[in-house]
């Protein structure tokens, strides 16, 4: 990984047609960080080369106070485009969309059409995989694909030809929603339009590869127990990563201090039977992995659309009789591994049996618990609104932890009462 | 979510445009479903309708005896092309690529060129961003951009045109290095060329975001702490995937039961001083939460690109100075607790300052301990040649567990020694 002055080095050394592409290749991230490493003239030679959108892009990853300056570097009619994009929120498909197309009218010929495509100059048309058709006030009327065009018998009209029903986005549709709709239908492009229909934008697939690889980044920081980063990891300060990781930690250390509590109260038990305690980890880390395990399954595939949240009975369901067959696995291994214990070692005293059931009658209840309250946080949590993501590895663990707990210690004073206890 | 059964019935009430609509935009998995579920004399119908690199993605989801019956219903030309690619491995370039594309002489001009290609049947020529010039052993000379072709002077010829520096891939290019490229260049479509540099497909950028897709998916469901399930949750059968969820969670449950053995080395320990127990699952979790958010970060921004192999030595002292930090946000949020609960329920006796003093410094040390082992360990795992992915946020809990607790109670003994041990 190459420090920002040894890439601008490298760039500077590169032939132009290179550094050019190399350019135009990186993330906006990456782009900011080099324009602004670039002494002040040749800034402008770079940022023009970018598209309105990816502009807009790269000054939303700039301190607001350097925004300016970059701005009256750009011609005055792409500033204008880059100052609308900046008007939307950047995960919207307003803030997506490349206010560049191809537009034609209705009563144009085929051939007429070709030919005033053909004199577009290049950078006032975006890429192109559609045409669209728009009135005088830049209505959609229709959209006709470029292949489309140019395998069209030449003196047919344009209205004859296009697709009338058009599936088109808002400014305001979230990034995520956009992602989902151009899977579904597998588009290279969709035209936004405001909300009398006059067209304002195009979201491209390119943008979408970008969104769908943020969002999945996102949704494994989250996982993993954090809140998403929002920058490379390289690139982003100790202090703001620090801030960042340790909110959800003291939250989820908080959680945990219930396990502490909960384990007060059977500090009795603990006293009389030792024993007891040796399986303490094993127990609520057998229920934390099943949970995360159920948890992160869940929440791929509701970010897959695979299902919603009137399925929660059903994913219930599965889960239940799921975590009831993985319990009863890691019960019988870990009375197997009690047994084994007793009879090479005599670990566990007279009292084996006793231990070797309660261990493993809990590993069923708790991976059970484990499992239905994993897969079933993440239903919760976006039926409060919140993102199903947050309800990470971590966070799942910590839940089962303090039931993980209960259920042991409880299902210990049932059957070693009057034995052990 | 719709059973297959709805679905089929839906799908055969709606409109037959809609219908292919739908059709051409689900993923091969319920594309297969979808046909096989459909009566024989209508597969035919449908089967046509896909482009021979998704006809081929949709045979590899259907059992293998079915395979033949399918490939009979498609013209014999297809048929061809699809068994060339179920040839490929489904995960290479080969695989994903589209052998059909639009080829041009270098000879001709740009008029000749482009009534040339407005003349191939459009089904024959795939989706179009890019013209490749081949000659006629079709080996690959150069390439232009639909855009650049159309918008290019008459009369040129295709030879002054082109650009000849193509970055091409191979039959045997990795999916994940392919979606590497495409997310370097920005390209839309690569052309893929034999080892003699004959052009046989092209890698369009669609299939690139379904390989980005599935691979984010395998990567959240590794780090949750399970093997890929590699189908859609309620696709997938109740066997298969108890099967997938069971291996690892036993897995971790044999390392879990490491656990037992070191708290059964502390017995004696919390036989003195059953107060050291209560504070077990705290710790421990404290660990495989801070590890497991170190671990995901790691993984992501390899999986990314952010950082190479070499990279790591820069990495660990990162995170070796995030865990220090993070250890005494959470070790001082620990012995507040305990002072807390001191004051204000009596909870921890006499000797309630060196419990808080082992619970701070052992925080620091766990949280440190974890924080670095979860980000080297995608680093150790790739080294070794495994999936990085592999570094669960269950893996690396189970393995900062077992060094926790070693933590923990050699602490306790140093600071304790003379007074409550």
């Amino acid at each position: 990984m190459l420090s920002p002055e040894e890439r601008r080095d490298g760039f500077e050394l590169c032939s132009r047609v290179d550094a050019e592409r190399v350019f135009l290749g990186l993330g906006s991230f990456d782009q900011a960080q080099l324009v602004r490493n670039l002494p002040p003239e040749e800034r402008r030679l770079w940022l023009r080369l970018l598209p309105p959108d990816d502009a807009a892009d790269l000054l939303q990853r700039v301190p607001v106070f350097e925004r300016e300056g970059l701005l009256a570097l750009l011609d005055d009619e792409t500033c204008c485009e880059v100052k609308a994009l900046l008007a939307h929120a950047e995960d919207e498909a307003g803030g997506l969309m490349n206010p560049r197309f191809v537009r034609v009218r209705p009563e144009m010929t085929v051939d007429e059409a070709i030919r005033y495509v053909r004199k577009q100059p290049r950078e006032r048309s975006g890429t192109v995989y559609y045409v669209y058709v728009l009135d005088a006030e830049q209505h959609l009327l229709g959209v006709l694909s470029f292949r489309e065009l140019f395998s069209a018998p030449e003196h047919g009209t344009i209205a004859g030809l296009m697709r009338i029903d058009v599936i088109t986005l808002n400014p305001a549709t979230d990034e995520r929603e956009v992602a989902r709709l151009f899977g579904k239908h597998g588009f290279l492009a969709m035209p936004v339009v405001d909300d009398e229909r006059r067209m304002v934008g195009v979201v491209t697939i390119d943008d979408v590869v970008e969104v769908e690889r943020e969002a999945a980044t996102e949704d494994i920081q989250k996982i993993g127990g954090g809140e998403a980063l929002g920058a490379p990891y390289l690139s982003i300060g100790f202090g703001s990563m620090i801030k960042k990781r340790a909110g959800w930690l003291s939250a989820l250390f908080l959680g945990e201090m219930l396990t502490a509590t909960a384990m007060s109260h059977f500090e009795g038990e603990i006293a009389k039977a030792v024993v007891l305690a040796l399986f303490v980890p094993l127990i609520i880390s057998s229920g934390g992995n099943s949970g995360s395990q159920a948890t992160t399954i869940v929440i791929r595939a509701m970010a897959l659309g695979e299902f919603r949240l009137r399925d929660w009975a059903r994913i219930a369901y599965r889960e239940v009789r799921a975590g009831l067959v993985l319990g009863l696995v890691l019960g019988t291994i870990g009375v197997i591994r009690i047994y084994a214990w007793h009879r090479f070692f005599e670990s566990y005293g007279t009292h084996w049996m006793s231990v070797a059931l309660t261990v493993g009658l809990s590993l069923v209840g708790v991976v059970t618990f484990g499992t239905l309250a994993g897969s079933m946080l993440p239903f919760i949590l976006r039926r409060l609104g919140f993102d199903p993501a947050s309800a990470s590895a971590p966070f799942v663990a910590t839940l089962v932890d303090v039931s993980g707990l209960v259920i042991y210690f409880t299902v210990a004073s049932v059957i070693m009462s009057g034995g052990l206890l």
